[in-house]
């Protein structure tokens, strides 16, 4: 599918994508904490943030734009692989599994954004959509950071 | 993983399948109705319908128990696996792949019901699981019906 989206169905996408990974984080923040891993809990509750001020900017910059209806799929996180298949109700992820889900998901916005970036005729969405791109780049690089300093289980 | 749950975790699981039930068959009404193919999503709606019912009777059986929080990937239906991959962002179902896609949702339900009803130690856990397993059987063989009229794309 060609990524050549307009201004709405971009902020649309965005806005859906942001909230998702607030909740997720949210999630994620609320397990570590349960497992009394504090360091990593407060990683994720300030991702928590920084998605939430993410999203509120684009809900600001849509005002007045009539937003298209987004599908679940196209922005929803994938569930974590190790929970795949017979386990998937399964609760428990370990840190460094939940750092992997984390990453994978921001990984997958990623490139949305980089693609929206590449091939948008608007100008607008690409230049909001390469910003977005890099904000993202900065999340994986920040969970790799995570990553390399938690043991593998 | 052990199936053998407890009633309010068994509730909680159940209240929250149901909610994302009725949340993922309005999208797909939705989406039937964008298609003017008003007779799948009428059997979209009733199952909104169905699933609402049954989260509102649920909810009604847990009041006054403390439920436990349940992560999203013990009762989120996965993405379809049309969009999977690169094309995750594609907005498109159609009515074949997105009656199938609800049939394997609706069979992973069951069989998650039907593996408690085998497994949970308590007497009405195991009454309650097999009788909510016979019903996503019902919803499960409804959808085969459907897929077996409907044209493969």
């Amino acid at each position: 599918m060609s990524l050549d989206m307009k201004l709405p169905e971009f902020l649309a996408h965005a806005i859906a994508l942001e909230h998702e990974a607030a909740e997720r984080y949210l999630e994620l923040a609320d397990m570590m904490e349960s497992y009394r891993n504090d360091e990593v809990a407060s990683t994720f509750r300030d991702m928590v943030r920084y998605s939430r001020l993410h999203h509120d900017s684009i809900v600001e910059r849509a005002k007045g734009i009539a937003l298209p209806t987004i599908r679940s799929w196209q922005y929803r996180w994938r569930n974590p692989p190790e929970v795949g298949g017979e386990e998937a109700f399964d609760p428990k992820l370990d840190t460094y599994e939940a750092l992997r889900y984390a990453r994978e998901n921001e990984l997958r916005a990623k490139e949305f954004y980089a693609q929206v970036g590449a091939e948008a005729g608007d100008a607008e969405v690409r230049s909001l959509a390469e910003e977005f791109a890099a904000e993202e780049a900065e999340h994986v690089q920040a969970l790799d950071d995570w990553l390399a300093r938690t043991p593998r289980p």
